[in-house]
């Protein structure tokens, strides 16, 4: 296995210069950039943007984005310094709205700084790199947690379909629905992995076969309308996905089309299974309604990446960026602490008691 | 209704000049160009490259080039010119696999030339003449009767979706699955339409959603993956789609993806209608697998149309063109003699009896 692709650093801080790396997705596969943001805006706009993208990866370039803001404050009053870390915080919560790691992200930063009232802002600010640190420390563990429970749930020689990009570049490592993949090879496992490209903005195309490819993987690229096709020919044994958020009955938002896979896997009875963090599972959100589902701009799907328009000018467009999968569609949620089924009211909550 | 897009001619005889005119569906919606063909070479690599497509469409254009190859014959004896008809009639078999119209047109075709094998070669060539106009001819009326008899299954008010383009581009007028959206609206009707943008050409994108929108008729486009969430919202009451060929079980060839609407039509109890003129039934097809599926290369995923590429370089690319939707899944085919459901083996069989 060429190991690079699982060295390269979706997001790494460089807190000597006050510089978040970020390398930059939009640009992938064709140029290898990283980013050197520096300021909130910056990291925003990098977060805004799809730079770093992924729901655990958005997470951890939050989590720095507002360590760094704060880090940067020129403020010694505590009280003045909590008022604009607070600000600071629903700053970057408004960068995107689905997937609820941002959030949980920036809900344990916020935790840090309650539970250093006490202490001097100067020290404060080391608290809060610590939790920045641990946030993405603790990612690694969990995908590669996820990616053992994972694999013993697939056979060596499975035919996978994955959608949209939950691998090493949506994470600190290894990623959520690529875990197993990974694992698996190094297991010396012969995956026939499908990755669908993912419209509008192509991460299964970019990222997911360009990692995949990268590592040594057999991955076949296909649009997203042809999964069904896949599926009926017989080589998809079992469909991994990532997520954005798990509301407490089950149902899960991921990247728009995953519904849709979903339905196709119940169809043809071929197991679906999505890999979740136990970070995204919201049990504030009773079920997907209560999940804000970001709609994007019209560009992405007529003109971005294109030579020229490839729809006529003024038409209108439907852009969601997620779509909620039924809980009824789905076979079974791979967390780090385990594997839950149906009844996922009651599986889910299980997992936090 | 802006009447001008129902008058645009996809493919048109000048036959005083030996010149087909073709419009160069490749360069839609962004140019309007007129290709001047008369070579049987430049009609075959029009048809090979998209530039004219939809399975009426292909049809007429065959019909018209193999008519013009068969003209610039230099031969009077009607045994040569029986043998050179029949290479340029393979030439033209050769140019798609999968829509069997036209296979059917240039069976039209031969059958022509085999009814006047006692008259002169120069007789023969005006036979020939008048049998692909009426090709084309009739192929206006058959899509009129379907669009009459598919507006009886539809509502005023009815969200409709459709994949590809199925509509006056692929046809000598109106369309296939369009045509009950275009007489719909000429009676005042207040559909809303979603056109799948279907990857990897963008037909849907390019040629259905700039002749709606022509047409004056309401119509958002969305990407394929997307198709499930728009039946979700409950904003499609009806799908339909055009086909390339019917199998004498009613299991359907059509653009890659119609199958995957076809399931998810099914999931969300939403009809599926395949828009069919009779001459794309093929009894001789026993089932669907019995239909050739058209395999195309992979750049039309990883680099057509883009920039730059948008997959690793070297990946593997499934790439079929066309897929089978099962007959199960379809409510009901619409043709110009009359609409057909379940049992399809007995009731295609009917409409040629």
């Amino acid at each position: 296995m060429n190991t690079n692709i699982l060295n390269i650093q979706s997001v790494q801080l460089d807190d000597e210069h006050d510089t978040l790396l970020i390398l930059d997705q939009t640009k992938l596969p064709n140029t290898h950039v990283v980013l050197k943001l520096k300021t909130p805006d910056e990291i925003w706009d990098a977060i805004y943007h799809l730079k770093v993208r992924g729901a655990p990866a958005i997470g951890i370039a939050a989590a720095y984005g507002v360590y760094l803001g704060a880090k940067q404050l020129d403020i010694t009053d505590v009280d003045a310094f909590l008022e604009a870390f607070i600000k600071l915080k629903h700053y970057f919560a408004c960068s995107r709205p689905t997937a609820v790691n941002l959030f949980w992200a920036l809900d344990k930063m916020q935790a840090c700084v309650n539970e250093n009232k006490h202490v001097s802002v100067s020290d404060i600010k080391i608290a809060l790199l610590a939790v920045a640190h641990q946030i993405k420390d603790e990612d690694a563990l969990v995908c590669k947690s996820i990616g053992q429970h994972g694999l013993t749930l697939l056979e060596k020689d499975m035919g996978l379909l994955t959608h949209c990009n939950a691998g090493q570049l949506a994470t600190a490592k290894y990623g959520t629905a690529l875990a197993p993949i990974y694992l698996g090879y190094e297991l010396g496992y012969n995956f026939k992995v499908f990755a669908d490209e993912t419209r509008p903005l192509l991460q299964g195309a970019r990222l997911t076969a360009h990692e995949l490819m990268a590592a040594g993987v057999d991955i076949t690229l296909i649009c997203d309308n042809m999964a069904a096709t896949v599926m009926k020919n017989g080589w998809v044994d079992a469909v991994l996905v990532g997520c954005d958020r798990v509301a407490a009955n089950g149902d899960t938002a991921n990247k728009i089309g995953t519904s849709g896979v979903a339905i196709l896997a119940k169809h043809y009875n071929i197991p679906f299974y999505v890999c979740a963090p136990t970070a995204t599972i919201d049990l504030q959100c009773v079920t997907g309604d209560d999940i804000e589902i970001e709609q994007r701009k019209a560009e992405e799907i007529t003109e971005q990446w294109y030579t020229e328009r490839m729809a006529p000018a003024g038409v209108k467009v439907y852009n969601p960026a997620f779509d909620i999968t039924d809980a009824k569609l789905i076979t079974a949620i791979i967390t780090e602490s385990g594997i839950v089924r149906a009844p996922y009211e009651k599986t889910l909550n299980g997992l936090f008691e």
